[in-house]
């Protein structure tokens, strides 16, 4: 019997995609997708491109807590309780909220609010595969990272398990769909169209993500991070400026970076700097890295697809990773 | 003392761009903005492009009917009521909805509701300037025309008037701020981008408008009209198919339409198919024509933007005529 | 041993996307890329989205022709001429070209200029799969249809096979990508950017590909056919106005339409206006009909992607009926 | 008898938007426009949206020579010695290109290439009237800055005159305008649409003119600069990240701005992160400081249309200066 997989939350961008995915799985089985909106509604009413034949269902965990896994796309706070029922009934979850991304309910607090479920926290293994793999596999609980922090840890890590960050800013830009579905004035056709403006500024709920994955490489430092909405619908790119006191001068990055991730199935080091249409619609991370000779700062260009890699197909990746599959089944 | 006037309704798209062209009008005195939403807000704080430093108030008839003329951007049916209190009052109006707009009250019933103010019909001019300036002038009320029926019918006139439309299909595309303000699935960024499609299939309001000024003109047809949603932001094409029973084979077009527009200061007959960024924040309307030797088919191309031509910049011009001022002050 | 394919003509964008869908194929393999521009460039680096890594060669029949199948992405008449060396090596062929779409040299004479390669007209079979599925089996030479008449036949065949198209208004739209790879004035960002307008205007050379369709169904027709260029990359949308006499009043489109199309693994009929996202990056053509109740006319709006069952996506379910595989091999 | 003025170089974006600012300026007088190509077509052929009824001509200094003043809109290089000519006629100009923004022949000389008028260095004022307001007044040559430079510098000026930027990283957006009008790979719409990348990557032509201008404030800094390419027409936007050893903890940034350019007409000193649709086809600059309490930088957006206030309305502005005319004429 193939696993079997829920999707909660399956009516905004990232849950539907992570159903498109599923039901496209050559050996996970998508069993139940549920919304808390447009109950009843097919998913391919909804999401015609994603040609998912099943209806949205009001949560009903006597039925859908049978299953193998669950990915959960549920807000911030309101995943975490969701996922400690789950958890209870013996599913593994992926969660793509950030309730288990930050390990120290302390630093959840202050960015979020209380952690509603701080006993799980040790169980959560941080979701990026490039980083931990191996606590992935045959993991209960993983905390899918953030689009930003995804494409921004990956830009980075090469360079913080080298301790070679002294500082760092980084400028990130997001298409609209990062905003999600809700229809706001914020992602009116009309406000973001021809437009471009920064937002979140200047603490942006994704930045003591990136410290804290940055620490655990062996970086303490406090960044800057200011996001961007851009006139495209999928597609990020960050870009970072990482100054190290003169001692990034000798370093042959393209070598580091390009070893750092030899072997990675979805990282590509490439030699200028990366355009998002290139990852579009894919698990990739597309990252390019270079020296400013005149300041000596390294520079590095990381694309993502905001709700692949930045979301859903990571999720899937992870899914592959805690039942034992290859790693890029149902994504590549 | 210059003429004063109001924008009633200035918080969505075409009342605040009409706030704006009054507000740097060189002779209409821009006094009042009310809205229903956003009241107490700055208009160049909703609208920062804009640049109109008023604050949006409530309606108060006693304070705000104080004024020589009022442009009303409400929707269709809530529109009718305040026009006639501010006809009571003797304020020149120009109102941007459609109640006004179709001369028969019972078509107005069959396309919308029961007419809120059928007694008001009778004195109300149809505010395409090119069609009926003489009216205009001096008039107390005038309906300014819906977008699509601007374009349709200035691209359609010279051959109404010379009865050589047997049969017409409309196919027209818009950008989504035709759409309005109001922030739905329908106009959220991810929907539109990328995309098109068409809408209001079979029947859209604005055919029965057409109509009626194509038998105003000489030619009783029954149109097919359908509108497409573009992802841009400002501007609207009208192809026009239009055939007579071979009646147009020896017609010179382009020289009925030279003709037919000879000193119009705000059409412009060109040699090929217009493109709406020719047009954009403009109050013109850019026609080609053209014959289809195979079909013996009239082809005729009409653009302009759908803010301006097809609603405040129009109205402005109505108000200019109103007040005998030259037409196209403040819009050029 | 699985069969070997080369794409002539990879550095354009439909041959780049052949080439991308063949290197992903289950069971084809892709042999050869070759180019007249680009020769030398590995085709991951100029379309890093597609991932092939392989170099366009310039083209050499001695080593390229040593292939079982070809899909040739050469400009119209420049097309002929490979093609008819391809065949004399026994090469199976899918034609992306104009060049054997019409079968009446004449009528290639009149529209393009005298046809390169006549004596190979009678055994080019017309690509389209859902009519022309049991001649392009085993066939050794096939026309890929162009982007137009694909969308425009499909929504038009069931009417025309019951001879219910007595006249009939094309409106197109089309993505930017449609024109090509080519640098112009027309695809330069600037001019495409929140513009929209008419072109090819009054005679488009897919006019007679159409109506040899709609003939061949049973309707000899003349019709307008006007495509428009929309700010968008990928994706077609033909609106088609047809009218019949009164014919249409008693017919139940919906079904009818449902019914020609059943059991079609790549037509899908839908209930309200398509848009081209539901069919992006996909073989999909997506169709709604309507009947206007005023006029008598139906509509029939039709959705693909220009680049995939426009062309490159097409031509590998074609590839795949001529060599017995399932038609959805690689493209779904 | 008003002043006469000539654009060299019509037929490029910015040349071309220079004509229509001075064909409908109040005062001063478009007399000829030239071009190296599309010689004889007209400019409202070329342009339509700028309405300008002029024919482009082949340069002719015995007749185009004979006016009051000149905007050159020449690449790089080839300005200057068309510059210099001008100048030996007594014309006054404004330089659109680089090659008297550089007070340093050396360092033009290490980013261009030899400089061709090294002599005309010393009368050159530095276009960006918020600083350089009296040298421009009665000036004969005013090189006007580029468009990434009047952004940047208008963003930093108020820290740099008090020597509060110890460090700082722009990294700066820019819409496909700024790319000019060659039709290249680069501006081809399906290589930007849906897409973002960083370019000119380590080394972009405006890093040393933001620099001089820092230093010229008092602030001797070595910049990172990186520009991106954005998928929309019009517009730019810069984020600047100064640090300053702690010395901003305690500055009243918000309030040191708006006193930086209290009176200034043509720069808004705002409270949030201002977006380009806010000055698109203005002449203004839109800025917002913040302190990021967590790292003590300051963050600073300024954002500006490329063709007005980065290029065509700021020449118009330095022409109303030269001539003491009202500074705002004809660009409001």
């Amino acid at each position: 019997m193939p696993p079997s997989v829920a999707v909660f939350g399956a009516a905004g961008f990232t849950g539907a995609l992570a159903a498109r995915l599923l039901h496209a799985h050559p050996v996970l089985e998508l069993r139940w997708v549920t919304a808390r909106s447009d109950v009843g509604r097919r998913l391919d009413d909804l999401y015609p491109q994603h040609r998912v034949p099943l209806e949205l269902e009001e949560l009903d965990l006597e039925r859908h807590g049978e299953v193998d896994a669950a990915i959960v796309a549920y807000p911030h706070g309101a995943s975490a309780t969701l996922v400690a029922e789950l958890r209870r009934r013996g599913v593994r979850v992926v969660d793509l909220s950030a309730d288990f991304r930050l390990r120290d309910p302390a630093l959840y607090a202050e960015w979020y609010r209380e952690h509603p479920a701080p006993e799980l926290l040790a169980e959560a293994a941080y979701g990026l595969p490039e980083l931990y793999r191996d606590q992935i596999r045959d993991c209960g609980l993983v905390a899918n990272p953030g689009c930003y922090p995804t494409a921004s840890v990956l830009a980075l890590a090469p360079l913080a398990r080298e301790q070679l960050i002294e500082d760092v800013v980084i400028d990130a830009k997001s298409g609209v769909s990062g905003a999600g579905r809700a229809a706001t004035e914020k992602t009116h056709f009309v406000t973001v169209d021809e437009n471009v403006s920064a937002y979140g500024v200047p603490r942006h709920r994704h930045t003591p993500e990136i410290e804290q994955e940055l620490a655990a490489l062996g970086c303490e430092v406090r960044i800057t991070f200011t996001p961007h909405l851009l006139p495209l619908d999928q597609g990020e790119l960050v870009s970072c400026y990482v100054s190290s006191n003169g001692a990034l001068r000798d370093v042959d990055l393209q070598g580091m970076y390009e070893s750092f991730y030899s072997g990675e199935p979805f990282v590509e080091v490439v030699g200028s700097p990366p355009g998002v249409r290139e990852v579009r619609e894919t698990n990739f991370c597309r990252i390019s890295v270079h020296r400013d000779p005149r300041t000596g700062r390294a520079l590095i260009f990381s694309a993502i697809d905001n709700l692949w890699k930045g979301a859903a197909s990571q999720a899937v990746q992870n899914l592959n990773l805690m039942f034992g599959l290859p790693e890029g089944l149902g994504i590549s």
